[in-house]
């Protein structure tokens, strides 16, 4: 089965209140009894196996990702970053973690992100299965591709080349287009999202990374040396350069390939999201509520655990109550709740 | 000093969820930390003694007006309807007790609701003051009439006749009119509006009562030897018919003045009346929360007791939390809200 590396030690506050600095988005349950990390857990037990389920997390998140994992996974697998320093380090750590661990470098590790929706857990599984198959049949990173339903100019896309397998190679990389630029990659067909989820054998990235970001070789054996004796690990994590595993490695890589999911998918950017994630119901998207009641109400989205709502002749408005905070805004306006977690901190 | 009667038996459910059945609108605190019940007993204590003061209430209210009322006035001067039957029964019941009670029937008593906000203390008790002179001196039912500032189909209106001291002879009572003839009320400066406050003699009301309405006056004896007894009020009560001392009395009787109130005035009739008597804090009407953050937000009602409520580019909206209940409409809806109250129950 799948090595897996999850990476949850972002701080996403774009669902302030109810996610914060100290309970950042992947341990939120925005919409079920499961938070985003447990619902990531949850698809990969058909994947992976208990012990083969890794998750990087920082200090302050380390209860948190106990508490939740717990069920999922073998306690020991949480690896901690002494700070977050971007996603390179992250895996490069992660990695070596896994080989200390006695995994082999022949084995093949998804690494993914812990705060998605995916709620096709079948097709998500079987996605895996044919990106994996890629990776240790050809030797590749095999990224995990969305088809785009829209001109999105929030997310990367990725150019496939000629088939290898059942996906493609990796013609290019392309960083967040304008409108006019997303428009036209849409309609050559030939280019998907980057969701930020790539599988490949542990072997094959850090020989990518040797050659593309020698700079975390070179501390390879000193990573190692922590790893053994359990000590000074901040002293030489914090020495390794804060880089995306994009601009580090995967741009660079000339063994890259990509697979289109076979599921949805929404990384679940800020509040308005939820409605593409939660069925409509009394013509409104209940993603918590004790009660709903409304009159002459359209379209707005509630998260309101424990709570009874009721609205007259309102549409489209986000409203959210957690713990003793109450935000109310129009959908339209989900992008600046991160002006109001600025103004909390 | 005046005796006052302060009806507080209403079952005001128009600021749903804080007013209901079981905690009407005068035992709510909407925006201090008094209930207007409350704030109607503390302005009138320049006005009457504590032993003057009574409060008209029925039997699920009486918890309620007993732990307000208990700084205020004697404990019991609570006087207790058997169920509520309008305004009429309710003051006729209310004299025989003053008098049941030791009070001359030559005194004059204010007769008063519980629920309405007056912010000019000084104001109100000079006006109540300027009517007992006239009640006093001339032997009237003198009735407070408010200035019209708009012209509101919603109250009643008052026409004034011939001065007679610091007010005017009544010549007529106009029930609530159609715009147009509110408007042409306004335009001859003659009109007033109800507010459903008056002060008489004891003996004259009880005049008027027995030549306007002596339907009541029959059952004078029955009553007041239930007072004296202690016993059988409720079946001589239930016998009462139902009316309001309007239509029984003041709009018959030759006998009535109006002065017109120096005070403001605000009968509270739903949520977004709030915006009249609150002054704005930062852009907002903010009657009750425990913090307040917008963004681009102005002139919305905010009613959240222990709540931090934050704003992102909404307006005109009402924003109601209240133990579990969450209410969001705009204030443009707010005589809506009867329609949730309904379905309640």
């Amino acid at each position: 089965m799948l090595k897996t590396l999850i990476m949850a030690g972002g701080k996403g506050t774009r669902f302030w209140p109810v996610s914060t600095e100290q309970n950042p988005k992947q341990y939120t349950k925005l919409f079920s009894d499961q938070s985003l990390l447990q619902a990531t857990l949850s698809r990969l037990s058909k994947v992976s196996q208990k012990d083969e389920i890794y998750i990087v997390t920082v200090e302050n998140q380390l209860a948190l990702a106990k508490e939740q994992g717990a069920s999922f996974m073998a306690e020991n697998n949480i690896i901690l970053e002494p700070e977050g320093r971007n996603t390179a380090p992250c895996i490069f750590y992660g990695l070596l973690r896994l080989l200390h661990d006695g995994h082999s470098p022949d084995s093949v590790v998804a690494v993914l992100p812990s705060d998605h929706v995916i709620l096709d857990e079948a097709g998500f599984a079987d996605t895996l299965d044919t990106a994996a198959k890629i990776a240790r049949g050809s030797n590749k990173l095999v990224t995990i591709g969305i088809k785009p339903n829209i001109p999105h100019t929030g997310y990367g896309y990725i150019e496939k080349g000629s088939p290898i397998g059942d996906g493609h190679i990796v013609l290019s990389f392309k960083e967040k287009p304008n409108q006019e630029t997303a428009r036209e990659y849409i309609n050559t067909g030939n280019f998907l999202w980057n969701a930020g989820m790539f599988i490949a054998p542990i072997s094959l990235l850090l020989q990518e990374f040797e050659q593309h970001a020698p700079v975390y070789s070179q501390f390879k054996d000193e990573l190692m040396n922590s790893l053994n004796t359990n000590k000074g690990l901040k002293a030489v994590y914090t020495k390794l350069p804060k880089d995306s595993i994009d601009y580090a490695v995967l741009e660079k890589s000339k063994n890259v390939a990509v697979v289109e999911a076979k599921f949805d998918w929404n990384d679940l950017g800020s509040w308005d999201a939820l409605e593409d994630v939660v069925e409509k119901h009394n013509e409104n998207v209940i993603a918590a509520s004790e009660a709903f009641r409304q009159i002459d109400s359209n379209d707005n989205i509630i998260f309101a655990p424990g709570k009874k709502v009721s609205l007259i002749g309102v549409d489209n408005l986000v409203i959210v109550s957690h713990g003793d905070e109450i935000m109310v805004l129009p959908k339209s306006s989900a992008q600046r709740v991160k002006e109001l977690s600025a103004k909390d901190s």
